[in-house]
This record gives C-alpha cells, sequence and structure tokens, in this order.
C-alpha cells in the first residue's frame, strides 16, 4: 500500500506524467518551522542535471497545501504537492504494451489489469522519488539535533574511487548504456533504543522503506554481507562503556534490531538503469511477439546519482517514525 | 511491534527461558488440513544437533491451542506453543549485567530499563525463531500447490563449497570461536502480480521479516549487490512471452516490486554467533569497568545452518501475507 | 490518526480556511470508470442551502489530481482535491482564543499547543466531511450492483415527523439556536459475510468511522438502545432460510458482527450544532476569565441534514474496506 | 482480525470449548508490577453466579506464560492464558447445524464455510472476554493513578431502579426468557488531550472495542441519543477555566474527539441473551427446513450484568493505547 509508519505516516500518490504528485505526512508534530524553501537544498541534490543524469528539469517547486500556519506546523496531516510541468507523454507512449525489460511495465500491466497508467512509468516512476526526498526533510526536522547524516554513492559501475566515477559515467553514456551504484547512509547522534523487537527492528523498518525505492536491490546494515565472512571474534564489537559506545562498529549501530548510540551505517545497491538506448529484444503484447524495442526519451546513466538523497530520506523517514514510538 | 502482517498476521511471544513460547496465526483461511505433526520436518531442520549447532536439545513439541477443529483450521486464529523445558538459566545468570559483545544484552538493558527478561536472551532469544518456523508451515500450506522452496546454505565462513562447510565449522569449534553465513532461499511457482507500491513491494515485506530474524544483517534480491557493478545491458531481463518469462533473472522475480513469475531469489547474510568461548573484554554496567567475560551455555558455532528454515519460513510468511492482499 | 481502512484506505488533510482540502484513496480496484461529474450528486446533497443550513457556498468542484487515466481508475492511489474559496478568516479570527463551548477550540489548542490554525476550526471543521462525500462515492462503485442505500434524518430537534422538520429548524432559526438530529442508514442487497471477528466487527468499523464525523454522540444498529428494553423471545430473529433471511430484524442486519445478508440498519445521533448566535459565557485563554461570548459568522442550524449524505458515505467506506478483506 | 490497538496492541484467541484461550499484550510498558492474583478482582466481577447468570462456574484462573520477569513486566509481549476446563460440548453439538437466532452461528457457519468450532459458540463465545477482563486489568495499570472507573448496569430488562432488577431477573428466568440492559462506564481523571483526529478520536476507538464485545448494539458518549433532542443552548457545556472544566457534561469529556478532562461518559446497549430456553422455529441446515428448536445448555439470563466489567475493560483498553499514543 502507499502508506507507511506508525505515528510518522505518510501516503504518497501521484504519476509521472498525472496533474500532480504529493505525500501527506501525518505525526509531525506541531510547532516545528517550516517553509517551502526548506525543501530546496535536497531537492536540489536529487534534480536531473549532474554528469550521467536525466536533462529533464521540473521546476520541483513544493507546495505545502495543509498542516502549517503562520510558519510552523499545526500537527494536522501537512501535505506537499508537486506539479507535474515538463512532460513529453508521446516519448513513453510507445512502450506501453512493448514491454521494457526490467522495468514495472509487465508487472503492473498484469497486476493492474492494463489499467495502469503507463506513461512514463506512472505509479512507479522515479520522479515519485521526489515525495519522499520532501517527506525525508520533514523527518529530519523531527530527529534530535545531535543527528548528522552524511550519504554519498560509495560505488558507481564497480568502481570505488570517487576521483573517477564520471569517467565510468561518460563511458557508459556514450555506449547508450547504464550503470549500477552502491549508496552509504551513515547517521551519527541516533539516540540508542530506537527499534521495536521482535518485527519493527530498526533493520527491518529501515530496510522496508529502502526496498520501496525503485532500483534497489539489495539493503545491508553495518559489516554486512562482508561480516558473513568473518568469525565471531573478529566480528563482535566490545562495549566500552556505560554509553553503549564499542571498539568497532561491525553492527552498524543496530544491536538486537536496536540502536546502540554508535553510528548508524546502512547501504543499499541500485541496479542499473533499466532504460538504456541500446536496441532490445522483448516481449511485445500487442503483436504477441518478441521483438527489438529502442527506449527513446530522457534517463539517467546512473540511478544511484540521483538516489543518494532518495536513500537518505528513506533512512530519516524510517528513524522519525521509530523516534515517535518510543 | 511483536506483530506482523496484514490480512495473514502473526504475534508472537516468550522468552529463552520463560514457560512458554508461542505464535497465533490470524488470517488463516478455514478448512486447510492441519496437524502437530505437519510441522516436524521443518522443526528437525532447525534443531540442534548438527555439526556446529549447539547440544541443546529441546523436544521442541508444538502444541495447537486454538484454531482447529476436527484436524482443519477453522478461520479462527491458530495458536501453536512450546514449552521450555531444557533451560539451564544459572549459564546466562552472569551475563546479564555484564554485557555480551554483539548481543542484546546491552540494548535491551536500555531499552527496557533494566526490566527485561535476561535469562538466555529473553525475547531476543534465537528460540523465538521456533515459532517463526511453526508459522511458515502453515504459510506453505497457504500457498498454492505450485510453490516450491529450497533453501540452503551457500557460503559458511567464506567458504563457498559446501563439501567444505564441516571443516570451516570443526576449526571454528577447535578455536572457541564462530562463523558467519550466507542463506539462499530460491521459490519456484510464485503466481506473478504478489506485492503492493509504493510501500509493501515484495522486496520490502520480505526484507522487513528476513530483518527481524536475529543475526540478519543483509538482504539481497536476484543480483542484488553484485548487479549494482553490471552495466544495464548486462542486468536487465528481457522478456520472453505472455506469460512474463525472462531470458535471465537478475531481478530475482521481482521487478518495480511486483512477482513477475519467475523464480524469486533472496540472500540473506547472518553474522558469526556472537557467543564464543574465548575471552573478550567487555563493559561489565555492575562493576562499571571494561572487564574480561568468559561465555559459558552451550551455542552455535553457526546460526546461519539453523537459520537456514527460518529464512525460508519468513519468506513464505511474506508472500502468504501478500498472496492474501491480492 | 488520518487514514482509515486495511485494503481500502483513505488518508485526508487539510483545513477550513487553509488552501485546499484532499482525500488519498488508496486500494481501489484499476478499471471504475469515473469522472469528477460522479462527486456532484452526492456533493449537492451535502451543499450548503437548504432551510437550516448556513449560506455558505462553496462551489466544492472536485479535481482528481492522480490514480486515473482515460476515464478510469488505474489501481494507484486516487486523490481528490478541493479549493477553499470562499472563506471569511476574520469572522473566526476572534474565537480562537475565547474558546466556544462544544467546539475543539479548547482541546484542539490544549492537543497542539496553540499551533493548530483555528480559523474557521481548522482540520476540525465541518467542511473535511466533503471528503468523506468523496471518498463515499467511490466506496459506493467498489460495492457488488445490488447494493441500495436508503439514508434520511428520522428526528430533528426531537420531531420524528418529517413533515414538521421545517417548522423546528425555523423556530431554532429565529430564536438564534440550534438543534439537534437523529440520521438513519439503511443498506439493502449487502452480501452475506462482511465483518472480521473479534474485533473488527462490522458494527465495530462502521461506528468507528461514523464516530469520526464531527458532532455524532451516539450510534446503535437495528433495535440499538430500544432493543435493550426488550427480552430474548421478542428480540430474536428467527431465521427462515438458507440464505440467512430472518423473519424479523432487529439485529440491523449484522450477527456476531459479520452481516447475514439482511437489510443494514444503522442510526447516528448528532448533537446540535455548538454555533449558536446567542451570547454565551466561556472561558477566554488571552484574559484567563470567563467572559460573554458571541459566535458571529455562518452556521448550520441542524448538522444532522447536511451530515446525512456524510453518514451514508461512512457506512459505504466501512463496507467497501470489509468488502475487500473477505 | 483479532489484533487491535496501536502502541498497546492485544491478540485474542481461543474458542469457548478448545484447550485455552489466550490474549498476548504488546506494548506494556516494562517494569510494572503484576501477579497472577491482580486479575482476581475483575475475573470475580465477570464469573458466573449471580442471580440471572449462568451456573458454568469455571475457575479462570489467569496463567502469565510471557512478559512477565521477578514479578514485573519485562516490555517483551505479555501472554495471559485461562485453560477450558468445565464444558459439556454435546450440550451444544445439537444446535451446530440448527441455527440459533440471534446467534453467530449461521454468520459463522456461512463466513467460514462450516469449518468454525460450533461448541458453545466457538471464536464468537462469550467466554473470549475473558481475555479482554484481563486485557483491561493491565491496560488500567498503565493508566495514571488519578483515573478511576465506576462501571454499572443502569437499565436491566426496561427498569432504571437497581432496587428491582433482581425481580426483573427472576421474572424472565422464570419465564425461560432473557432481558437486555443499559451498561454505563464513567472515569474520572483522564488527562486531556487523548484521541486522535480525525478517524481515531476518542469515541471511535472505544466504539470499535464495545461493539467488538458480543451482544452490544448501541454506544452512545455523554447526552448520546437524548442529546441529539436538546437545542445549542442547552447542550453547549461552557468552560469554565484553564483546565477545560465545563459546567455541564453534555460531551460526555470528549469533544473534537479529543478528552477535555472532564468525566468520560459512555453507555452501551447490550441485547437480551438470544439463547434462550423457549422453544423457537428457525432454519435447520441439515433438514434445510424451518423447525422448532429447543436450546439446552446454561445460558445468562442477561448478558448485561456479566459484561459490566467486560465494558469497563475496553474502555480501559482504549484509554492505554491512546494514552501511548500521545
Amino acid at each position: 500500500m502507499n502508506t507507511f509508519g506508525h505515528l510518522f505516516r505518510l501516503s504518497i500518490w501521484g504519476e509521472s506524467h498525472g496533474a500532480q504528485i504529493g505525500v501527506t505526512l501525518d505525526g509531525v508534530p506541531p510547532g516545528l518551522p517550516l517553509a517551502e524553501s526548506d525543501f530546496e537544498a535536497d531537492l536540489a541534490r536529487r534534480r536531473a542535471g549532474a554528469a550521467g543524469t536525466t536533462p529533464r528539469r521540473e521546476r520541483d517547486l513544493p507546495r505545502i497545501v495543509s498542516g502549517l500556519y503562520r510558519g510552523r506546523t499545526t500537527g494536522a496531516p501537512l501535505t506537499v504537492t508537486f506539479s507535474n510541468d515538463d512532460t513529453r507523454s508521446e516519448d513513453y507512449a510507445a512502450a506501453a504494451l512493448h514491454f521494457r525489460p526490467s522495468h514495472a511495465d509487465a508487472t503492473a500491466f498484469r497486476k493492474f489489469g492494463g489499467f495502469n497508467d503507463p506513461r512514463g512509468g506512472g505509479h512507479f516512476s522515479g520522479r515519485l522519488t521526489l515525495t519522499l526526498v520532501a517527506a525525508g526533510v520533514v523527518a529530519k526536522k523531527m530527529l534530535p539535533d545531535t543527528v548528522r547524516f552524511e550519504t554519498r554513492p560509495i560505488e558507481i559501475g564497480g568502481c570505488t574511487d570517487p576521483a573517477h566515477f564520471d569517467e565510468v559515467l561518460q563511458r557508459a553514456a556514450a555506449d547508450r548504456d547504464s550503470v549500477g551504484g552502491i549508496v552509504e547512509c551513515r547517521v551519527q547522534g541516533i539516540p540508542a533504543g530506537l527499534g521495536e523487537p521482535f518485527f519493527d527492528s530498526a533493520e527491518s523498518v529501515i530496510a522496508h522503506l529502502l526496498f520501496a525505492v525503485p532500483a534497489v536491490k539489495g539493503v545491508e546494515f553495518g559489516s554486512g554481507f562482508a561480516g558473513a565472512r568473518l568469525r565471531g571474534s573478529q566480528h563482535n564489537d566490545p562495549i566500552l562503556d556505560a554509553a553503549g559506545r564499542t571498539a568497532t562498529n561491525h553492527a552498524g549501530g543496530i544491536v538486537g534490531g536496536i540502536t546502540n548510540g554508535n553510528e548508524l551505517i546502512v547501504r543499499a545497491a541500485l541496479k542499473p538503469t533499466p532504460s538504456i538506448g541500446r536496441e532490445q529484444l522483448t516481449y511485445n503484447h500487442e503483436t504477441d511477439r518478441t521483438e527489438p524495442l529502442t527506449i527513446r526519451g530522457r534517463h539517467d546513466v546512473c540511478i544511484a546519482l540521483r538516489a543518494t538523497v532518495v536513500v537518505e530520506a528513506a533512512v530519516a523517514i524510517a528513524l522519525a517514525d521509530l523516534t515517535r514510538r518510543r
């Protein structure tokens, strides 16, 4: 469903090429100072323009249509909307029934009996992540002042040296191809005690949100998959003091599903952009045959770049909900 | 919270060394044939005894105390309980305030103000996974007959050759140490169309449950983290026919958060057992000092072995809930 | 929270004098024909204008901003918004801290620490019921074609003869006073089997929604409070046939929390409009004294008239959610 | 579903004549002193024995099987079970397919395809209210010390004079008949600010739970249905001071869905016990004919007597959940 959270709850709606997309945030405490300009910094991080991302340039102006009075949140649901202005539906119309590989075209068509809005991916579009970014901005305001996020791509197309990321992107673009990437989010200053055993472990709630972000295919905390190759004597994090500080942090700040006050470390693996300029053979529902498809339109060479702030927003949303549940 | 699921909902309770542990399953369809003996096969997979696992031998006899009448489920909540017989609380008492590294001792102590039951990990004990296995047995009965699970450890202590797993375990045991592992679950015959955009993607729901399993620190679907190193032209799965069959399966059976009818592939990374026989320096809440701790008692050398059927159960539970929501 | 429902879920937002109010409906099946004009009939029933209601005349034009494509629902969240045009905030500003008796002014002020939007009742305004009416229109489309609603005020200001309702209203208006009323909703053609024991009985879900409607202070099904005065031999409804038809219908169509296929009968008691033209003595937060208050602005003499279609919408929403859960 | 509540959540299970019934309480704060003897007072209020109630005498001994350690709650789920000892299944077997009027026999049969446990009403039995009473005991411990409950039948079989209740019951018993009643629950000392607009108004949450109690057919707050007959000038409760104390209390302590700190007043109408000794004509599923039915077994003459403490428990559970959500 399109709702997430217990005491901080978001509902999102909209399609890539519909009239508006939006998000309603319930459970925002009253009295938080908030202005539309507060969204600008994170929206800019997400916005198209960097090397390797699509040239589509929405103005992405957030409009707060409820829940705000005299510059402060009211405690009632806070709704933020974005208009869809710069759309070129004709680019996408052809693809509707000639299913793009590794896109939601085919699964959405089947699930919704062909009634889904196919333009630009419809409700499955990466454009919907705008609403997550907006929600993340509010979520961060709900967290203690001590909290600091640092989120960045740590690997692009298999390359782990940021100095060479551009090169990787340009080569892929030249080949009309795309690359995947890995984003790491580190959060300092989180209170200990967040996370609800058994099922709402901090990892469960964060991963739930991260796997809702389009293109995320893997999530790991702390040592993650690499930790499975260590021995207990290497992996265990000895506790140093009453505050729970540990000598190492293989746990990534979460033990027994509960934050321990150390730095939270989470990584998300994002698959390569499925929309590529190269011709692909794939099933055409109209002709009932496998036929060559050339995807037109504008696409990111690497989703992971634009998804960086989305990953951060997802983590912030999860932490805000867990904080309210304490 | 200790409840999970929308239309197939489980509530679990109990502590490692309390009177009972149990699980209540709500939303089980009426009329399913069920007997206590149906749980035996999966419980046996989990049970202690294999190399590398603890010698604690609960009889683990499930008792169905509600929701069953004349050998069939009634549609009312189905409750399965297990008694805790073979407990040696004294082994664990000492550890209560001398926090074991990478255990929930410290986080639980802080979250619950010291009122948590510390014996054997209390509610955080791996023993609680018995209830997940029981729930998984019922969940599998709720899935179509076409569904087939194949779940196995694919890596133990960094070793990917099953022929050498025993050796790895024995070496670790000889060193009074432990190892981590990676479990892979493959499911064939799943209907297409499971998963609810935006937030309840099939990946989100499965990962949510998997990260509730103690020791899981990473989850990936299909190509996962390795897929982030590929190009789109390599990673895309061309669709072959109207049924949605794909030439490759980097997606692991889920696109746009919705199952596409191909094999579901999910992997979970499990950290090494934190309880090891070697002495460790860690904080003692009673003395307010860092002191050497030697953990006594009986422990698995490798949680991943016993967790294999738990991972499978978690996937089955998620699929049963998603199936009921269609 | 501002979200309701399991598989048919609505999220509402907005304030009486904010920019917009709106509702997002999740779980609407794909393929339902829908147009903005479909809302007109029920919105007209709610609209101001009849004797005894406020002269405020919003155009109340619904705008569908997501979830619709080529005249049919897509299966993605359906959002309907209404602009707030005809507002006279200055009428209400004075009342903000001079708390109107039996209004949410004081409780909202305390709950939200004074940050709530006080204009026109803010998020507590009866205007929010527009979103329920809109949701009800969609809900009715989700119910089987057999379903027929008949909803009407059966008592106004203590008068049970509809021929004299106008008279009652005019007398109250002349006295600058208001009256309460009772609304009855009857629904024919409901499938048997709706309602989920134990906690989501059909009565529980319907009553939950009805008590969210401003001014509702009582809800009863079938014989209701009067039935508590009967004997079992009078009150029991003998079953006549395999379809579950009963000779009498004291149950109001629900037994054991589950619909039995007979007519559903539910009544809601609505208190008199708290906004009256007569001077009232009440606490003024600014002066910290009890002082005379004269409420200006435009108000319904009897909320029950306008609430009739809201009660019907609430019942329809509950039934739609229960129908989807079967 | 059989789960209720957001942060204080209960899951109930069991059948009248099964092995056990039980309730799991999640979200109980750690450190509350609790013993099995704490349940005795409220269980005694519910227990059979008073004039007009069934002679079935379960010992009703609660057993706490999880969530308690050294006499205090741990913060983990608290489970309380009751064994079913004194059952006479043969009394009820005959009734299984010869549907008792105004019982859940027919609706449960249809909803669960005939797989429901029919003995003694199965999961629909009033016996399940034992679990609500147990939950209510814990809920009361979670409320502030200022809170005082006073709950009593205010009307039995149409009689409003408690001095004559016995007489009413004896006359009905002599006629092998039953009577309904109205229960009023008053709660003093509730904090202001409980209740979540829009949908989780205090009235909504309380009514939701009350309508889950078998036999409840009406719920009203404060002036309720009678208030619908008053004028605004009579019904409005002028606010007297900064604490929100009102001169009158027609609101029953809830305005705008939020508690205002005045006494909470709620009433529930309970239908007459449907099981009566007199012969009734009703549909027999086995013969597919309407035939005379004589119900044997032991039954309350008036459910409202035994339900008094259940109504109180339901109100306490709702308040505990709302309190935790603040």
